[in-house]
């Protein structure tokens, strides 16, 4: 997929409001930077809760809502719980009220126009989007980490297995998680973090910790006893989710480490973040 | 409506191909100026036939069309016979090629832009899109004339006779014509120029023709006849039509004379476009 193409999309999906399609249109036109990546309808959380946000720029971790008034959008979560959930605390947000006549509307666009662009000349190790670069194995390993701050979601389990030093044949990951190649104790773990069949997983709003929980009275226990028993105690995360073009995608959430003393048979396994930072090793290494 | 409200939900039209959403909310943002309307989905008629235009400049006459090389879109013309045909006959088609890259596909939009706002400065009598003007029978009363050249299109049957010098109540008028409230021997018509219930109606291409069938056995051949020995032989034309928005419309087409020679039971009554403009009168004339 092209950066048009992209784009393309993402103006697509920008229907929520009646003046959405304005906005975010009239932003990327006038900004006219294909240096920037654009996400619309962005699944965030934030201290305040879960949100959809109209316009996010993830590299410069600015939001832009469209304020209608009155107009109070009605969200059914449940049916986004497969989705990218990005952790927006301490992110940007702008705003832009359309209730205004048109001549104010404008100039409100164009300072928020204004201001993305002063933001990314001001931020120090900005790097221009790379619509191949953002989803290849290699760019991570070249870079010997994947962080948080990278915005990374690969598009399968082998994909996100090649920046820890192992091959696999397309498709050759047939299950949750594989042991970690070249680190000891470490796993590397594609959940999916929501109710989904016997799992009923999840991820607390700041992304810090995570809970297990197996429903299944015939494998629950036995699953935890396994776990707490064994040597495995930590996991480099990408959680599977829906990207915003409807495909599957692991996203990077960090470094979790088990918690014992928290997990016992009626809460499940409790993970805490202990790193948002994870190097990556090449196959030859 | 307002002008921003208008603009939005033509863009929220164009979805049809996969990067004519780009085109046209670029072309919108870059051109930056209210006094030009724009359709997007414009149904014409040419003399090659049948199309939709991804992009229309009413005032102006120019259409732009998205290629994307070999992506032949089908339409199913029996769903859109309500739609709004305007006739397009010897209007401009300018075209974007999607299928290049980012840079060239920008530069073709740039040269649109650059050339639509040199032929608004060209066209001499260029009037500047009035939305709430455009639709109020006052204006073309001041005017002394609607002509086709107006883009002139009524919410109501109401508003239409209103051009003619008389008021009716609102939704006052249920049939399919009034007398012309001021020349005598013709008629303001506001026919459905396509097949319905128990009329077969059709519009030539040119929209220099219309038929007029009544399918009903019963009543076919007396209104044939009571047309010809009537004293009634000239129709100004309001055609009912779904506007660009879904809403009913009455589009003026013209005013139309019988052929009686041509006129027969096989073949329906024919009616002669023999003006492209027709003369208004206020209340109190």
């Amino acid at each position: 997929m092209n950066k048009l193409n992209f784009i393309s999309k993402q103006f697509q999906k920008a229907q929520n409001k009646p003046f959405e399609l304005y906005v975010v249109t009239r932003i990327w036109h006038l900004l006219d930077d294909f240096s920037v990546k654009l996400i619309t309808q962005q699944h965030v959380t934030r201290p305040e809760g879960r949100a959809l946000t109209d316009m996010f720029f993830p590299q410069l971790h600015i939001h832009v809502e469209v304020d209608e008034g009155h107009h109070k959008r009605q969200i059914d979560w449940d049916k986004t719980r497969e989705a990218d959930i990005i952790n927006a605390t301490g992110h940007e947000v702008l705003r832009v009220d359309v209730t205004q006549d048109v001549g104010a509307v404008n100039a409100e666009i164009q300072r928020i126009v204004n201001h993305v662009r002063s933001r990314k000349n001001s931020v120090s190790d900005f790097k221009p989007w790379d619509i191949e670069a953002e989803q290849d194995p290699q760019t991570y390993i070249d870079k010997g980490s994947i962080s948080l701050r990278d915005d990374c979601a690969f598009r399968t389990m082998v994909d996100a297995a090649r920046c820890f030093g192992r091959d696999y044949k397309p498709n050759g990951i047939r299950k949750g998680g594989i042991k970690h190649p070249k680190e000891k104790g470490k796993m590397i773990w594609f959940p999916k973090l929501y109710k989904n069949g016997k799992w009923n997983n999840g991820i607390s709003a700041d992304e810090t910790e995570i809970t297990e929980i197996d429903e299944s009275p015939e494998t629950a226990r036995s699953g935890i006893d396994r776990v707490l028993l064994g040597n495995i105690h930590r996991r480099i995360v990408f959680a599977k989710v829906k990207s915003p073009l409807g495909d599957i995608m692991y996203r990077f959430k960090g470094e979790y480490e088990l918690e014992k003393e928290l997990s016992n048979y009626d809460s499940g396994l409790l993970w805490k973040r202990v790193s948002t930072r994870v190097d990556t090793y090449g196959q030859k290494v």
